[in-house]
């Protein structure tokens, strides 16, 4: 168990929706829970499967933003740190004693490049992406004035149209700024393919990171002519790993969304046509939600509406269940059509989000439970951390 | 001014997104900022509507979840006090000072029924609306066992297909019931048309809100044949205030997201064809956001992405530019395309965002400006209470 110390003066129902001991059936709705026995399986499948293929894995920290569930994926998933996407979740990671944090993004503002280069301070590896020249002399002076040093990546677009350059030759002269920058360290290439994440069949998504392997292959061995070598080759998220760590080129993951999984893609297909939340990953994190209200006899109200959960990537399904459906919702209600009027006030269901990643943003505390216990609770260390 | 005391030992960055006295230009983003200025406007001009209009107006604090946001309704709209959705957001409310707290939805968990019914011990006159008789007696039971008094509101779905009785029988059933039960009062009716607010054309809203109205009318007067008076008859949004206020029946206003604006709301028409945010309402809280990278010439990266708003409504505009256009965002990025390559690296933007409510409640702060200044920052005081 790992509960903050303070959470004995916390108030059940205003300040915390549970407490450890409490029965399932206790706790307040809406709020995240965690069905620990499913997150450990799913955690320590991914550290052999990156074990077994000799690839490093820097866990997507920015999905949960939870320093407990990061040293989990440490002691049980074998993770050698967390990426996270903002200075300020970094901040959170280093405190929290996790020692490498890699802000897969760009830093540009002067106060955010100030607080990255502190960030050594606090005991962690810090490392960060750059896709401009004009960014490398910032984060120069900044570590330099610190007296610390801060790692490089070249952050490659390699399809999702997001950061990065998008030519060799630019991934080779910043990579020589950096190399040739006191307080920096070029440390390789940063190369995630976000857009194809979720594309739905297996054989699409392979020939889009087929792309992106031939950009970065072309991109180390031009590092290589120059005397670079590249430490870390990183990309791969939930819906790609099987590409990158089968690429030859990459040799550290970055996946997030495997451990807790969510309704967008537990819809995408495995190798043999399964849906990946059927046998590869588990349902980890669910919101629970109360039925509050049921003057309609096909339909249900429950609490759980866009304050609890981000519909960008749509309506979340209700686990377990195929008689009752989740079929639209707002600000503070879902509305779920009960065509045989079975469920009761008051009674619980679990809603598999369709994004974790904002969902998990929204809520202060993970509640997890096992036996129908709720074992422990888990700040979501970095909600809101977003400058 | 009105700045938490333990602001001085926070962190800019880390903590806080800026500080009171720093220039605009220096806030750490993303981060929602309000105009001050068109705040104050704002709401000074619904609290004159509701006055010339003999209405009452019950701001709704699920919007902004701000105990100062709500001060200022007070004391320049001449607010009665707030309407919230949640136990949590209530408490919050009566902490905080707010004299009228109504919850305007049901209530139903065993452990939410007995906060409720302590939070008149906060010196809050206590509302809450009731859609099921079964409900009435777990209200009274708890309002008996704390010695305190629960006002409670028949709520009537007038066409929003969420909480609320359908017909003028049930409305009395349940009325007689609250009257008859100890510790409770009833005080009269809660007809919020929530599927409405956002139609386009200002006809088609009154069309909807006429059948409201009607329902109301012929609910109160039954009501009234049984000795049975409504205190407050409530409803009404920044989309359909003007038909209530004239409706003869209802005598309070619930309107939230007009003190603010966004960017869905901003597209309504306004009864001679204009947009309700240019002239009705001015928009006053953006999510400031800066230009991260630029590697493509036509497009730029912004850093606010679904992390720091909510999209179920739409994307959000970018306040005064006509030349670059926000066009896509994923978790921690939006995507501005900018075809004259007019962006700088680090130049801030405004984002009108598509929707306040559940944008709002991403953040821990609002920083209010004037002048180019920071001139305070208040807390989300209610940010995060869903259950």
């Amino acid at each position: 168990m790992n509960v903050p110390s303070r959470i004995d003066e916390l108030e059940v129902g205003f300040d915390v929706p549970a407490k450890p001991g409490m029965d399932q059936t206790d706790i307040q709705t809406p709020c995240l829970i965690l069905d620990l026995d499913a997150l450990e399986r799913n955690i320590a499948k991914m550290g052999d499967y990156a074990r077994t293929h000799g690839m490093r894995h820097r866990v997507h920290g920015k999905m949960h933003k939870s320093v407990d569930v990061a040293k989990l994926q440490e002691s049980l998933g074998g993770a050698v740190g967390v990426c996270c996407q903002k200075v300020s979740e970094a901040e959170v990671f280093a405190r929290g004693g996790i020692k490498e944090v890699l802000v897969s993004n760009q830093v540009r503002d002067p106060l955010k490049i100030d607080r990255l280069s502190r960030i050594p301070k606090l005991g962690a590896r810090t490392i960060c992406c750059v896709d401009d020249k004009a960014n490398v002399a910032e984060l120069s002076a900044a570590a330099q004035k610190h007296g610390t040093g801060i790692e490089c990546l070249v952050e490659i677009d390699c399809g999702a149209g997001r950061c990065g350059v998008s030519t060799t030759p630019q991934v080779v002269e910043i990579a020589k700024a950096i190399d040739a920058a006191p307080g920096l360290k070029f440390s390789g290439i940063q190369a995630y393919q976000g857009a194809i994440q979720h594309l739905v069949r297996y054989d699409q998504r392979k020939a889009r990171i087929d792309v992106a392997v031939a950009m970065v292959k072309e991109a180390v061995y031009a590092l290589k002519a120059e005397g670079l070598e590249c430490d870390i080759v990183a990309g791969g998220g939930t819906g790609s790993y099987p590409f990158e760590s089968t690429s030859g080129v990459f040799n550290e993951l970055q996946c997030g969304s495997y451990a807790f999984m969510d309704a967008d893609y537990g819809r995408i297909l495995d190798k043999n046509g399964n849906r990946i939340d059927q046998g590869e990953w588990e349902n980890a994190l669910f919101i629970l939600t109360s039925v509050m209200s049921h003057a309609r006899p096909d339909q249900a109200i429950c609490d759980a509406g866009l304050k609890t959960q981000s519909v960008d990537s749509g309506l979340p399904f209700i686990f377990g269940r195929d008689d009752v459906k989740y079929v639209s919702c707002s600000d503070e209600h879902g509305v779920i059509a009960d065509p045989s009027n079975v469920l009761k006030i008051n009674e619980k269901l679990r809603l598999v989000p369709g994004h974790c990643d904002p969902t998990c943003n929204l809520h202060d505390w993970y509640v997890g439970v096992r036996n129908g216990q709720v074992e422990t609770l888990w700040p979501v260390s970095a909600r809101g951390k977003a400058y």
